[in-house]
């Protein structure tokens, strides 16, 4: 391996490499056309970047494809709403389609189109009842209010959760269809007004949308669990799919608040409770029925399911020493119109990684000790398919030689850097944020010369033990690190740009709208030369190139396992107290939590024996490559300890013990769902009988995770 | 490495280095007392066992416990039959209890007792149905004939099949109890007259009885999926294990041929089928009912269930260059009786291995390149519960790190070497068997000087395209590999010595008795001071030398993708037949069948493929040993490949998509089972929806069988 000196003046050359003016050239490549996931346009978008790649210098670079179930709306004939009185007389009618600002970059033919994907098709008709966020608690609290959701039709706010997941809590409260909008609230905070919104700023115009898949799975809806291989059996139908809850069985349609107006300006009902009112010019009201009586909204909404092609494509930097082992580079290239935030903002900032690490290897000799691979999903855009198909295909592959996976979704913002990862690669994601140069020159006046400095700044440490560490999430449902983290348990880091004021999750005003194209990126959120994409990319290299050079891979086990302790543990013992008053029914389940508590109090002491033989190898003079490679392997598994296949073996989402995509919502995640539902079901059970069951399934919850730690526990030790 | 010259010197010395006095000395050792899984006495051979270990040399010699659910009688009050007529009289009670005929081998109090583990306690009375072998064809048979099983108590000779399988057929057909007898039809073939029996030969004398197990699960019935540590929670209750019918419900008892003697001379009702008749010397009737009316039969079975610890042992001969990938020798230790045979001709079989391989490192230096794991199991006898809970403990520490399993069960005759395997090590389990020296005078005086000679003399080839390769049985749930192929895809190796005159399967005469003591190995079978112990030694030894040594892990992939497809896939296209008139139904079965097809072509071409690679490594020159230890991971996962745990998760048994268990007998294997149970119920589907769903069911079996071919392909590349 190369020595020290050397590699830190790659890892600074490399981040010297690249350049923003080749990310500007590739997105504007890229983002040409729109390209929807399975259309000839997408198609085009693949080749052009396979050759972009080759030509940057990857090795076997090549398509994986699958056939996968996607959905389209009719181009010619846009979704709409019509606004009817009883005597069928057309109050109002919306047109389906975001007019074009820049017809030079927006003016491809349909692009406007409004729609999201696997929505039912349909022309229901019915009334309308305003659902705030369509969480789960908002169609609970209409409940409580007495307002009947079943037979109407729900009228939702986008922010505050998955799509996906409002129109699946719409369809079990018995909505007949469901109009998505985006509420001035969210997406035009500073007024309506032109001088406040795109292309003056940042926020929605009037007469943008959102669009989006409402697929409520991650992959194939046709294919789970298995690759959708052309030659492998589908072993689930379309109707199986919908009786599931996979696919919707109702119409959906996304409006801009120029449509949404027109609708909830005419509501009736009573007045939405304080905190649902949104940002229109007026006071909300629920519904049903509107000031006119005998009105109705009719929905209209064509939309086709086809089985088309998809393709990822792979590329290398093969790794010199360890070619099997995997450092990952992901993002995906699908796009809901021109896509040049989501995703080709990343897109073309990861074809300019290959490119800075091919230079740097031509410049200096350099090859990294492990391979390097690139990867760019299709058809994320409908529910993660491309990544989680490969995930499906190669997962005995990527368990054995995946490292650790990096993903870029966009770039969105300008405010700070802001990573979601797990514990473990805490120290090694700061570590390398504190090397990256900071991109905004408001913030270096400030003293604050990289991205780690804004970081902290801007979203403060929440971790006592660690006030050098900014406040990172758990990654979450939102994008192609899914797979990898939650199913097959590959560390992640999931990374981008964030303004502050926004919440700490991931949309932007524009996000998923027509308005995504180049002069956004560029006029508006980094409008030097791009250098914010710069900086990420920047990150990503280097980042990847700490996991494919370092002797011993950089990943915390200590770390992890005081975290596991000190913070999930112990909020466990805390939400175990409402258990303590007299119930012998969780007598087993309280058993189970002390004995993780020793559990957990012996993988902290095996990882710190660990430390201490990662510092004998990494003495001077100590260059045994077999050993580290072997104890990097040991480090490397203690992630898989933690999925567990038996005991949802149906919801590949429910693998990890301790971290995985909320029930509730696909854009967060939940720490030890399965021992917390066990927690919820235990307090609500009324009869003895039941509580004595849910204490026996909270009993096995908890032991679920000893084991895992024990697997942990024996997995960084060096024999059995 | 060691050099090619230089390793075959090791081979030899290694081989030579093995003394059958020392294998001797152990047996008597180890066998000196009863030693039942769980009690006192197995504690002590356990502790025998381990100072051995250490005396002769391996490392990190340890103990790795769990604690299981087991089961035990009543050593003072024997369990028994009476025969009672109408009138309460006792016409015959048995004793319970095998006579001792050498006191000072068999000589421990109660070591006689009669008994099978995981019986119902019970005191049922009732009349008697002689059921043959107790197959579920047998009580098919049965019930043609009008014979009512439910309600009586099932009498059924050992052999052709498990006894809990028996016992589970007999439960499910209504029996109230069951007798377990061993006919002299199969276990005194030469007469039942003191001189062809035990102590004169090596057939059962008539006081004699097969214990065993009537467990139908392999491992701890409490802790399915999980292992057994005492600090994890127990998932399953005692009832709810009999609910699923992994403990029987009724009582169970075993009789000797003198016992069972006196109730079938008894029986009355129809003559048994011609093919049903055994070797005592009368004709058998089938029941139920008595020569003198109203006669009945009462089973006196105490039994107790115990949770008990149970101990295993791990030792090491750690490698020096691959010291986490581990060649793993395994063998149990709890016996029923003495278990001279069953299984501690095996114990100390291994412990002479391990002594004989340090002492060959002491001679010369040379210690193997990866690890060799020396493993003695407990508590086998009760249905693979140590070595099955060990797998379910650090199933991904053996996933990542096992090379291949290499079990003795035990060493029962002297006519042939015998091996079961899979494809994938044929070749090197034929190479090695023709470097062990024949031990038989009698053959090499015939010129067939190494076991191989013997072996492929008295089971020749049913290989067609290779003649030299004896009949190999694919390893099936008799034994501690059980766990490791079937659960995890480790290739493993069962071998032993069998009598050419018995079945080609797992039983000799004495299984199980209280004969089971040092005598019958060195007197009666193995006289040339335990010749044939040694060679199984020796081959053991060499075996697991080529395994830890090879630069390229000797795996042939391409005879494993030939048998795929011109074994397994060809036998299933003329399975197919019987569905090819005109059912539309199978339609999409035929398409994969024929896609199938295809993936299995592939497969041999990139096997080939691999072939060249290893060619190219293993020139004189080439020494890099990254690479061979990369190239051998590649080779290795492909077993991996074809365990699928998501289809059938609560039965680890049908993980491996082409090697499990029968349901109908633990002691063989199906190939493909799930795409045959697939066949069967597509031919016996009488409906045209049911017929539809049968054929989109063994579409989607053979499905998984191509997409495990499909990993096979994609992990024996080099790169995704």
């Amino acid at each position: 391996m190369v020595n020290k000196a050397k590699k830190l003046s790659i890892g600074k050359q490399l981040i010297e490499n690249l350049k923003g003016e080749n990310i500007k050239d590739y997105l504007r490549l890229i983002t040409s056309d729109p390209h929807i996931a399975g259309t000839q346009n997408n198609k085009k978008v693949g080749e052009k970047i396979l050759n972009l790649w080759k030509k940057n210098g990857l090795e076997n670079v090549h398509f994986v494809e699958y056939e996968v179930l996607l959905s389209y709306p009719d181009f010619d004939n846009p979704n709409h709403i019509s606004i009817v009185n009883r005597d069928g007389k057309i109050l109002y009618k919306s047109n389906g389609t975001s007019p074009v600002i820049f017809p030079k970059e927006q003016g491809a033919p349909n692009a406007g189109i409004q729609w999201v994907a696997y929505s039912a098709p349909g022309e229901n008709e019915g009334e309308i009842v305003y659902c705030h966020y369509g969480r789960k608690e908002d169609f609970e609290k209409l409940k409580k209010l007495g307002i009947k959701v079943a037979g109407n039709i729900a009228m939702i706010r986008y922010s505050h959760g998955f799509r996906g997941d409002k129109v699946g809590f719409a369809q079990k409260f018995g909505a007949i269809g469901v109009i998505l909008f985006s509420d001035p609230a969210e997406v035009a905070q500073e007024g309506t007004d032109k001088a406040h919104v795109y292309p003056n700023a940042e926020w929605m115009p009037k007469g943008g949308v959102q669009r989006g898949s409402v697929l409520h799975q991650f992959g194939d809806p046709l294919t789970p669990l298995t690759p959708a291989k052309p030659d492998l059996y589908k072993s689930r139908t379309i109707e199986e799919a919908k009786a599931a809850g996979i696919l919707p069985k109702i119409p959906v349609l996304p409006l801009s608040y120029k449509d949404a107006y027109e609708i909830l300006v005419r509501l009736s009902g009573n007045l939405v409770p304080f905190e649902w009112q949104g940002g229109l010019n007026f006071t909300y009201h629920l519904g049903p029925g509107f000031h006119e009586s005998g009105t109705k909204v009719k929905l209209s909404v064509k939309a086709k399911y086809e089985k088309r092609e998809i393709r990822n494509i792979v590329g290398y930097i093969y790794g010199k020493e360890e070619p099997d082992k995997y450092v990952i580079l992901g993002n995906h290239y699908d796009a809901w119109v021109y896509g040049s935030i989501d995703p080709n903002s990343g897109t073309s900032t990861l074809a300019e990684v290959a490119r800075a690490m091919t230079q740097t290897m031509n410049e200096t000799g350099w090859r990294p000790s492990r391979t390097i691979m690139f990867c760019n999903w299709d058809a994320e855009e409908y529910g993660l398919i491309g990544s989680t198909e490969f995930v499906e295909e190669f997962e005995k592959q990527l368990n054995e030689r995946a490292v650790v996976y990096l993903n870029v979704d966009l770039i969105s913002a300008n405010n700070s850097f802001d990573a979601a990862t797990i514990p473990s690669l805490y120290h090694v994601v700061v570590d390398v944020a504190k090397r990256i140069p900071n991109p905004l020159e408001s913030e270096i006046i400030k003293g604050r010369k990289t991205i780690y400095d804004t970081w902290i700044k801007t979203f403060p440490s929440n971790f006592p033990s660690h006030p050098e560490f900014p406040q990172m999430n758990i990654p979450a449902g939102g994008s192609d690190h899914t797979a990898f983290l939650n199913f097959v348990g590959i560390p992640v880091v999931d990374f981008r740009y964030h303004n502050a004021s926004w919440s700490h999750g991931y949309e932007y005003p524009l996000y998923h709208s027509l308005y995504e194209t180049k002069f956004l990126n560029e006029h508006i959120f980094d409008t030097n030369n791009l250098a914010v994409h710069r900086a990420v990319g920047q990150f990503w290299a280097e980042l990847a190139r700490v996991f494919a050079d370092s002797p011993i891979i950089p990943v915390n086990i200590t770390f992890y396992a005081e975290t596991l302790l000190n913070v999930y543990v112990k909020d466990l013992i805390k939400d175990f107290e409402p258990l303590e008053n007299g119930y012998s029914e969780a007598k087993d389940a309280k058993k189970q939590l002390s004995n993780l508590i020793k559990n957990c109090e012996e993988f902290l002491k095996q990882s710190h024996q660990l430390e201490n033989e990662i510092q004998k190898i990494q003495k001077p003079n100590s260059k045994d490559n077999f050993r580290s490679r072997i104890l990097s392997n040991r480090i490397l598994s203690v992630e898989r300890c933690f999925i567990n296949v038996y005991i949802r073996p149906e919801n590949p989402s429910k693998r990890h013990l301790l971290y995985s995509v909320s029930d509730k919502d696909l854009y967060s995640s939940n720490v030890m769902s399965g021992v917390y539902d066990a927690i919820d079901n235990f307090i609500n059970s009324k009869t003895d009988k039941n509580k004595l069951a849910a204490g026996k399934e909270l009993a096995k919850q908890i032991s679920y995770i000893q084991a895992a730690v024990q697997c942990a526990i024996n997995t960084i030790k060096e024999y059995i």
